[in-house]
């Protein structure tokens, strides 16, 4: 082709010199602009709608579906090829994250590209069994060492390891030439007085850099939980072990499809893996960058990355090819994944930094799980529990020091509050708990941050449920009883929707409402779970009264409201006390195994010892499933604390 | 500066660019052409006089010397610097190894640039003590793996190393990314059947590259001994463990100086650390080059390089700065070094390649002797044992299975040919052994490859001094006996000569003569490495006697007779039958290295266990080698068997 074209964005104005012939979703990519596309840019979703205002597209594949827009001049942005300059609006709801339009835009203006999440968001309830010293897997050691003479000629890196072992006890391997080639004269140069940054590699712990003088107290780490939906990420002061601040932004892989089977499948494009790689790896670093920029750290003095994060986000990451994920008998390239260099993978830390990655189980129970069962310490305890892990799937894992069963739901991201018509993950101006007036209908609730409410998230949604089953706004199928006197309950644009907070009290310009079809995704989602965890339970001829933990997980916020989530029959009727609510376990374990280095062989043996239960092959698991499509049961003996179903 | 001066060099007609204001010695280099230089640029050798023919230049520092030339228009090329375009034309006597004028470029333009060294060249006893099994630190592991079903779900890496493990046996570690991103597809378009090269480190044995099909066949390894004066390098198939082929070249560091001290100096100038490593980086790639090309060898089959040297030369094909090996306490950076990527030191074999170089013992005993007493089995046997490596340096170690001592004595190049009037390392054309008619004078010599005489090797040296010795044509002082009636005993241009080979029979345009300089150089050299050897034998309260086995170790030939050795009052007087003449044991050494993995570890305790005796700092040192510097020694009751000293 050759010819260049401009193709501006609005209201962005945003420009971009592209290749004629190059889709518009890519023109947008390259603009930093991530388009909703839950297909992969297949033309079939219909989410990345854009209008072209001037200048000539023409239509690539599915030529009819990418010109047949909705108001005229719309086109598909992925089925559109551009061939000349081009100016494009772009709709809000054509937007990744459409859900929360305006007010997600809104915080990114003013606070930046990252949530800044309360410390409270994310609690860390550290279960007995967690490791209480700190020995974290990179160690700044500070060493005055005595100079050679006549009678102690020991080669400068040999003395160096020498210290290192005096003052730690640990027995270095000598590796890499970096800190070797300018050794000789740094150590003179500070008169023999350096710090060690010392890599506990399990295999061969050894020296990662040598520094003039006393920086054992410059000493930082990352950690990342890698979602499909979202990434989390933390700055970690590793010498006291202190989190320094916590991030969470979208995972701009949505842009190629909202979920893990989309994703693979555009890994398969031309590209599609090199920008589904530089998707993630992008947002990590710009994260990085933020973090070091306001809390003073030199990227230098940042020497480890713990990562968790499912199956294919960690093949993502890495860029290995994922995609025999998806195929029979859905068998990943690598469960276990070597600690590698960090810029092997192009994170951006001290050029000697390293990344590791909690090992999996399987294709569909990733290294999130494993560090979520490391997070909540069930594979040190001889009680039987179960880690439930909320997010674009859910993820059940059940047992204890001897035996760890697992397996993955394809609950969807509804509880994230991703493809929902006013969902929002647990961020400031999201509804996190609410409750209806018994006789008015009128709603209050409680939002993070106390803002004006932009959307509603996890705990939201479930709180919100309980609410319209108990007051009867709700059948037992999901459905509005469509005759209940109330103006919050009415006919939408597409569907019956109940009204969660008028637009006057709202920190968006349009009512916050909850929908049949939201419902539904809510109900098959609790479904989805529920069943899980009763296939689990039944196959190990267990009942849930056997489960002496139920951790809870996933970015619902800090207010779930355990009794609600029983009530909708998304977690079994069990005594509350059992119940601990975790938070983000996958985080919390990347830096347990940031900060433990014996954390890291421990994950590797629960990875290898948790069995891997697939449901889908499973022929009571559907029944299970089909059973549980309802609120909150087909069989209510199961949920005997559900009041709502023996009234009326 | 900014402006570009061309300059061109002859009779070699090679043009380059360079900025005005570079040295011609600079300039030289960048057109690949080696000057002589033994202080390393420093205006002082007075090698490097090249005849400026046309263009403008200036002086350096060293002003008047380097406009101080010999005939009209010459100057000191490291002292001229260039600021016009110029003609500069290079006497002979200016290159790097003018000690074979002409013989030694016809050789190089007939057979390419490396030397072929006849198989017999290096012969390679092997001591009852080496390790009989093969077992190199690479391996490569045809697998046929099953492929992964419903019942058997491993990923794919852990599925190789599964496989790896069944085969061999060997646990091997996760490591690197290059080996997983293509895994998946990789071994699918294969039918499961691979090659997966593993490394044996022995701290983390890890699979370095996994290949469609069975490549077990195809497995190489190149193997170095890196001299201050000399490179030599072999191709090894690892499967079975032969030698494919062996070249020589010269160490083109020499342009920089003629010693390691001359190159540590030069190493602190601008870019000088950056020269001394490409120079030698630069000459290994070449070699590997050829060699693959000669073998047919891909690159890619081969894994591994081992190198040994002296501690200076391992500093700078590291790119490890070197200065304060020549600063007391003499301490180098590293004497272990750790295996790393081939890449990272810039040697071009496969991507995954890595390169071990053998530990030294300190800054003046290296790696080239670990490896020399590896080849020796020394190490491994009670009997105290030596081992004599005669290099550009010589060095010593005395010792057994139990404790082991060294030295390095400064006895210069003269047995490798260089710095001699008519000297020639062994190669083809060499004069290797030779004997005077006790009536004529007359000179009967065995040439290498039965070649017109080109010069004179160490072996040829030995024997010509213990004939010129016996022939009463030389004192013990090592003065000619000028009286003698031989047309051959002559007075040349600066000093007496006598001559060894006729130009009418010789491969090169003159007579092939030793001369009272090279007759000093020579005892100068003997004296320093038998007064070494005396020096450390008396610290152990030994006396040659108590040895039981001499190992001879140095760039000879073939052909050194040990009688001989021991007649010039080299070697030890006692009976040859305790002589073992080893070749090039660094050579071997690194080789032992590279197929039998157990060594790795064992040189690094024979280094670590290698204690280091200072010459220098020794009173009876000086006192040892003042007495050595007579043919054949001061105390002739040392040397009964030297027959020439009784008679007369």
């Amino acid at each position: 082709m050759g010819k260049k074209c401009k193709v501006t964005f609005f209201p962005d104005r945003k420009e971009v010199v592209v290749d004629a012939g190059t889709t518009v979703l890519s023109a947008a990519l390259s603009a930093q602009i991530a388009l909703a596309s839950d297909c992969g840019g297949e033309g079939v979703c219909g989410k990345c709608r854009v209008a072209v205002k001037a200048g000539r597209i023409t239509a690539a594949g599915r030529a009819k579906r990418a010109l047949r827009g909705g108001a005229p001049g719309t086109v598909l942005a992925c089925q559109a090829l551009v061939m000349s300059d081009l100016n494009v609006e772009i709709p809000p709801e054509a937007r990744l994250d459409a859900g929360a339009p305006g007010g997600e835009e809104m915080d990114l203006r003013c606070k930046g590209l990252f949530e800044q999440i309360e410390e409270a968001a994310t609690p860390e309830r550290k279960p007995p069994e967690q490791p209480a010293e700190l020995a974290p897997v990179v160690t700044k050691v500070y060493l005055e060492l005595p100079p050679p003479d006549l009678n102690d000629r020991l080669s400068d890196f040999e003395r160096v390891c020498r210290g290192v072992a005096q003052k730690t006890g640990v027995e270095v391997v000598p590796s890499g030439l970096a800190n070797i080639r300018e050794l000789g004269p740094l150590l003179r140069s500070c008169d023999w007085k350096v710090t060690a940054t010392v890599l506990h590699d399990p295999e061969a712990p050894r020296i990662m850099a040598i520094e003039a003088g006393d920086r054992s107290a410059h000493h930082y780490g990352f950690v990342f939980d890698i979602g499909t939906t979202t990434i989390s990420g933390q700055l970690v002061e590793c010498r006291q072990g202190r989190v320094l601040g916590t991030k969470v932004t979208y995972n701009r892989q949505a842009t190629f499809g909202s979920d893990v089977i989309a994703r693979i499948i555009y890994a398969q494009a031309p590209d599609g893996l090199e920008r589904l790689h530089a998707a993630v790896v992008d947002a990590m670093n710009e994260m990085i960058e933020a973090f070091c920029r306001e809390h003073g750290v030199d990227l230098n003095d940042a020497s480890s990355v713990s990562v968790a994060g499912n199956t294919t986000m960690i093949h993502l990451l890495l860029k290995i090819d994922p995609r025999h994920i998806r195929q029979e008998p859905y068998v990943p390239v690598a469960n276990v994944v070597p600690m590698v260099r960090a810029a092997d993978a192009g994170i951006k830390i001290g050029p000697h930094g390293v990344l590791l990655c909690a090992p999996g189980v399987s294709s569909y129970v990733g290294g999130d799980i494993t560090a979520g069962l490391l997070a909540c310490g069930m594979h040190r305890s001889p009680d039987v529990s179960v880690l439930i892990d909320i997010g674009t799937n859910g993820e059940i894992a059940l047992g204890n020091n001897e035996w760890m069963i697992s397996c993955a739901a394809s609950a969807g991201p509804a509880f994230e509050g991703s493809g929902m018509s006013c969902g929002l993950r647990a961020v400031r101006g999201a509804i996190q708990t609410c409750v209806l007036d018994p006789k008015t209908h009128e709603v209050a609730f409680e939002t993070i941050g106390g803002d004006r409410p932009r959307g509603i998230c996890g705990s939201g949604y479930i709180d919100l449920m309980r609410s319209l089953l108990e007051r009867r706004l709700l059948d037992k199928n999901g459905r509005f009883h469509q005759e209940t006197k109330t103006k919050r309950l009415r006919r939408g644009k597409d569907d019956w929707e109940f009204v969660v907070a008028w637009q006057k009290d709202a920190g968006v310009d349009r009512d916050i409402v909850v929908t049949e079809a939201d419902l539904d995704n809510l109900k098959r989602a609790k479904a989805a779970i529920y069943s899980g965890l009763a296939t689990l339970l039944r196959h190990m001829d267990m009942t849930a009264a056997d489960v002496k933990k139920i951790y809870l997980a996933g970015g619902f916020g800090t207010a779930l409201n355990i009794d609600s989530a029983v009530q909708i029959g998304l977690a079994p009727d069990v005594e509350q006390g059992r119940f601990v609510f975790m938070g983000n376990t996958s985080l919390a374990g990347a830096r347990l195994r940031l900060l433990h280095r014996e954390l890291l062989r421990e994950t590797e043996a629960v990875a290898a010892n948790t069995t891997y239960f697939e449901l889908s092959t499973d022929p009571q698991y559907m029944d299970e499933y089909m059973a549980a499509l309802f609120f909150p049961h087909t069989d209510v003996t199961r949920f005997p604390s559900a009041r709502y179903t023996r009234q009326k």
